[in-house]
Parts: structure tokens; sequence; C-alpha cells
């Protein structure tokens, strides 16, 4: 008997546990949170990623550990790691985990990705502002362990706001300006590597964000089959340059018709929520074999498929539910503004009959506007 | 938040959690065995089905309550219905714990059995036996609660045995005889009955029984038309004379292209596994969905399934998992001869697809015995 130790306990690691428990493996979960939502269906280690004592007694119940969450400190991944095999591996979290070593390895690899500098003073805050242009954005480089820091600076006088609002933090996680892109779409590639090297893409979907959090995702996206080639070709180089083990997304920007990347999420990923009922092998299994060392499930595609985000509050099920290819998931949380409660997934085996669902459930849900991107994308 | 309970803590008990966890819903199971498998993700109430003390704590828990063992003591789901909503009805839930009342129930509603009688005296063997044909089988009422008693009458000079055997059950659980059915296939509807009465179906599927134990299950069941719809029509009525809700497995033999009723199996059943992945909606969540009045799911396929049962111990995972459509199922159990510890199900767009995989597999674990019949069957 197999246990799968997981570092944060939300929807990811719930559907992880979910979809692993055909696979006869137990599960346990480790969260600063008694209410984490995982822990409704997994037994549960409560404790800061910090404490000693807690990941000990995480650690020494689980055979191997991944992650719901690619913000645990990286030195925690690293002390977990020298006592059970940790997938993906500590170097590639923290990686991901700073938005300065994931750019500048992003153009090593060759892979294009929006105008960047490191910044470290407001003097060379101004210069980076005058190299790279405006509109751009000012970032704090890591997410830190409590929340996240970004400023748009639309015009040079924004810089005194921008520095006002995380100046302080150039010290401490350090900060980084980068090039605001005007895409036209926002793409990502969830894909998958095995122990052995071995690589799998599910196909391209295309995500549509409403205040900078995830709305809706199509797969396949609607992008010509060369774009979709060069998308996941970047992936691959970046999983095989990592030593990646486990599902990552890639989100890239398209902006007339080249490729930017955007940012790499080591982990599940919610524009790869579709893969349940979408795919053959769904990202929570196939991360699962991927960390235990089987063989990669088929990545190919059921049909057409998309999934809506539920923000905030679980809206009422039917409508979805009463759609032939109408998929819930609810992840057991209570309400809050912001949070991602749950998911819908459509699926069909024609993209007149997902737009047609999708309008239906639009209607029936008063959620037009959220339908609205990809009806249009699909009459495309 | 809706707590379904479910008494019996089993793999299907186990199965209806993982597919209802993305409805939101949490569950508690009711099992007399402390180590039921289904308590690896849910929690359990430990207790016999008759201790009212029990009962009452799980009723207390619970806003429904329904089945993944059928032979829980009538009384006892009586007793449950009193307290919460119960499905399917304790009746239905009587009626196929009872071979006669089934068996009655069908011949009022027109659908073919094999012939049999009931049996109280050894006298009424004997006429019995010379009524029927040779060969027959004895058969207890009812399971009883401890297990089940059959015992094959090949020749008039086997009734002594047979009333040696089985006897003393004439005064208890009561006797039934019924005639041996030379089939050659065996079929089961398995369906899905809601609240508000619709009613909905699943592809046939073809069934290939080992020593009285499931082997191997296809789906769609390669079977003409109107043989088919026949089933589906028999199931229908069944399922409105019994105001059933939930699912079912109504298990039929097919003789000389005539459909004779064997057994109506009031909840998910072992031949429904493939739906899992081979059809729009599983199952394990349509009786959920039925159960708790929601819009029933969509039954169609999603190309051909076969489902292969482990029996005794779980073989290695690699040869089903290294095939495109194999999907893995452990339930985890500890091996013992004879039970039902996992299963595999294959998906494929075409027959030919799955025969090809069914062969590889049963090479691959030396189990070409039990994908024989499945692979004869595609090339009809």
């Amino acid at each position: 008997m197999t246990t799968v130790g997981i570092l944060g306990g939300g929807q990811l690691a719930r559907m992880l546990a979910l979809s692993g428990a055909p696979l006869g493996l137990r599960f346990l979960v480790m969260d600063t949170a008694a209410d984490a939502c995982a822990g409704q269906f997994v037994p549960m280690v409560v404790g800061d990623y910090r404490d000693e004592a807690a990941l000990s007694e995480f650690a020494s119940r689980i055979d191997v550990a991944t992650f719901d969450f690619e913000n645990v400190p990286a030195e925690s991944a690293q002390w977990l790691s020298n006592r059970v095999p940790v997938f993906p591996n500590p170097r590639a979290l923290a990686t991901a985990q700073d938005r300065l070593a994931e750019k500048t390895l992003f153009r090593e690899l060759g892979i294009p990705v929006p105008p960047f500098a490191t910044i470290d003073t407001r003097e060379q805050l101004d210069a980076a502002i005058a190299a790279i242009g405006l509109p751009c954005i000012l970032k704090t480089r890591r997410l830190g362990y409590d929340g996240k820091g970004q400023f748009r600076v639309r015009t040079a006088a924004d810089a005194d706001a921008a520095w006002q609002a995380l100046g302080a933090q150039a010290g401490k996680v350090g900060l980084i300006l980068e090039g605001f892109v005007a895409f036209e779409r926002e793409l990502s590639v969830v894909a998958v590597r095995g122990r052995d090297g071995e690589f799998r893409a599910w196909p391209l979907t295309e995500n549509w964000h409403v205040d900078g959090v995830l709305s809706v995702s199509l797969a396949p996206a609607r992008v010509d089959a060369a774009l979709a080639e060069t998308a996941l070709a970047h992936a691959r180089k970046l999983a095989d340059a990592l030593d990646y083990v486990g599902v990552f997304a890639l989100e890239l920007f398209c902006r007339d018709g080249e490729l930017l990347a955007n940012e790499l999420a080591p982990r599940v990923h919610n524009s790869g929520h579709w893969t349940i009922e979408g795919a053959e092998t769904s990202q929570f299994e196939n991360h699962l074999r991927a960390v235990l060392g089987l063989p990669l499930g088929d990545t190919r595609m059921l049909g057409h498929a998309c999934m809506l985000n539920w923000i905030g509050e679980m809206p009422d099920a039917s409508a979805v539910l009463s759609e032939p290819g109408g998929h819930w998931h609810d992840y057991g949380k209570s309400p809050r503004a912001g949070r991602k409660v749950g998911h819908a997934t459509l699926r069909a085996d024609s993209t007149q009959g997902l737009a047609a669902s999708l309008q239906r459930i639009g209607a029936g849900l008063g959620r037009e506007s959220q339908v609205e991107p990809v009806v249009q994308a699909l009459a495309r």
C-alpha cells in the first residue's frame, strides 16, 4: 500500500486523491487550514509548512510527496526531499516560485518571453521602464508566503506609486519589471513528464481570465497545428531542462501569431480540469502515475470540452446536470468572494454541440458574459 | 451540505462515494466490518444492521440512505425509512431479496422467467422436479444473512441429497426450485429510475461468469436491436412496478433468441462498472442523482468497453496501464480467495481495437482464458 503525501489540501489535492483512489493509493495531505477541502476525504496533518515537527510527522506517514500548492517554502521541500522522494523536484519548484529564475530559464532555452528586468532600486525602475516601454508591470519575484504583489505602470508618472506599493519588497522577495503583452489569446500547455523522461501533453487549451482569475477554458484550443506544436515543444524543453516529474502547465500569450511564455505552474492546473471527463486520462491520474513511476496514460481528447470556473459561490447545479455532456465539480468549500469553489465541464462530440450547450447554460444561469468568449471562439 | 448514508461499505459504496464527491456530497457508510474498503475515504459506523443503536446513530448523521448491499434485513431498511428517505424503497429491496417474490413479480409483469415452484416439503420437491424437468436447481428463497444455498439437481436421484443439504431451510428462509436454463448468453440491463419516474438505461451488457462469479463484461452487448429493446422494456416495467428509485441491474439469460429474467439486483452492479469510463455518466453518479432527485445524466456510451474482474488478488497493473484505453480499479482490499478485489476497464473506439487490447492484456497477464470469450464475441 502506497501513501502519497500532498503539500496543500485544496481542490487540487482533493481531485488528486479522488482520481488516485482507483489506483489503490492512500493519501495524506498537509495544510495550514484544518478545514482544507481535501480533508473531507483524506486524512490531514494540520501545520505550517515551516514547522519541522509537523513536516516530520507528515514525512513519517508517506512514501512519496507532491504538491497542490507551489508556494510551499523551497527549504521545506528540500528538507522533505532528504526524507522521502519528492516530485516535482525542489529545484523545479524553486524555479517556478521565482519569476526571475523562471523567465531567465525560458530565455536560456530559447522560449520567447516578454521583456523583463530585475529591479533592486528606484533608479533601476526608471531605467527599466525606459528600456521596456509602457505599459509594464512591477511584480514581486515571489508570491512570498502571504500573497502576491503586482502594480501596473501605465505612464512614467506611475513609477512613484509603484515603488511606494512594492519598493519595500525589493530587499526581501525581490522585484521584477515585465513588459505588458497586449495579447490576443491566452493558451496553456498541460503536460506530464514521467520519472523516465517520457513526455506527453494534452491538446492545447485556450483560457479566458476575469479579474486575473481563470474563468473559462476550451480544449482543444482553436489554433493551427504549427502553433500548437511550437507550444508543446516549449513545454517539453522546459520539462527536460528541469528534470521535471509530474504534471505542469505552461501558460502562454499569443500575439500576432507568436507565442510568449508567461508562467510555469509546477502542478496540476486549473486549465487542465477538463481532462477529467474530456480526455482518456485526466491530469490528476497522470500526475500520480508520473510521481509513482507507473506507465503514463493516454492524453487524447474525447470530443471537445469546455470548463467553467465557479468563483465565490456555487450556482444552482441543475442547468449543468441537465445537459447531456454536463459534469459538476463542487469542491465542498464554503462561499467566499474570489474563491474558486467549483467548476463544470461540458463535453460534446462537435464544436456546434458544445456552443449550443454553453449558450443554454449561460442563459439558464444568467452567466451569458462568462460563456460568450468561448461561443465566439467556437464560431471562428 | 447533504450527507448520503450507505448501508454496506464495500467497493460499491467506495465507488459511489468517489463519484459523488464532485457533486459536493458527503458520505457515511455503515458496515459490520471495521476494515470495509469504503472506510478508506469515508467515515463509518461499524455495527450489525439489526443493532438499533448503531442504526440510530447512522440515521442521525445522514440526509438520505441507500445500499451497497441488498441483503440488509428488510426490517432494518423499514426502520430506517421511518427516519430518513431510503432509496430504493424497502419494498423493492424486499422483493429483490426473495427469489419467489421476485420471480412471481416477473411473471405478473409478463417478463418471461424459467419455470419455478415454491418448495415447502420433501413431497413438493419430487412433484416439482417432475413438473419442471431436469436439470434444475434447489435454492433458498433468500440469501439470508449469512450466505447462500444452492443445490443442482441433475437426476431424480439427487433429490435426496438436495433435501438433505437444504431441506432444513424450508421452514426458515423458504426454498424454491428453478428450471436450469441452458443459456447461450448472459445479458444484463443496467438502468436508473429517478424520483419522478424518469427511466434511462445504459446499452445492454453481455457477461461471462466463472464459478458463479462475474469474470468479464462487454458493452454494448453484440445483440440485435430488437432483443436489446425487449430487455430494456422488461427493465422499465419492473422499475415502474416497484416505484424503484436509483440504479439496478436486471440479469437475463438468452436462449434461442429469447430472453428469460434471472435476477434483479437492487443496486449499482458489477456488470455496470464499465460505465465509469465507458459512458457519459457512470452508474454510480446516476444512482446518486436519482436518490437525490437531481436530473439524470446521459447514459450514452463512449466507444466500446470491456470490464475484467480481479478475483482473489490484484494482478500487476502495468499491462493495463500501458494500454491507451486501460483504466485500473483497486478496491484497497486485502487478498482473499474468491473475493472481488478490483477490476480493469478497457475502452476503445472500435471493436477491433478493443479485441486487440484484450489480447495484449490476456497475454501480458497470462489470463488468456479470461479474455478469450470476449475476443470471440467481438469477432462474431
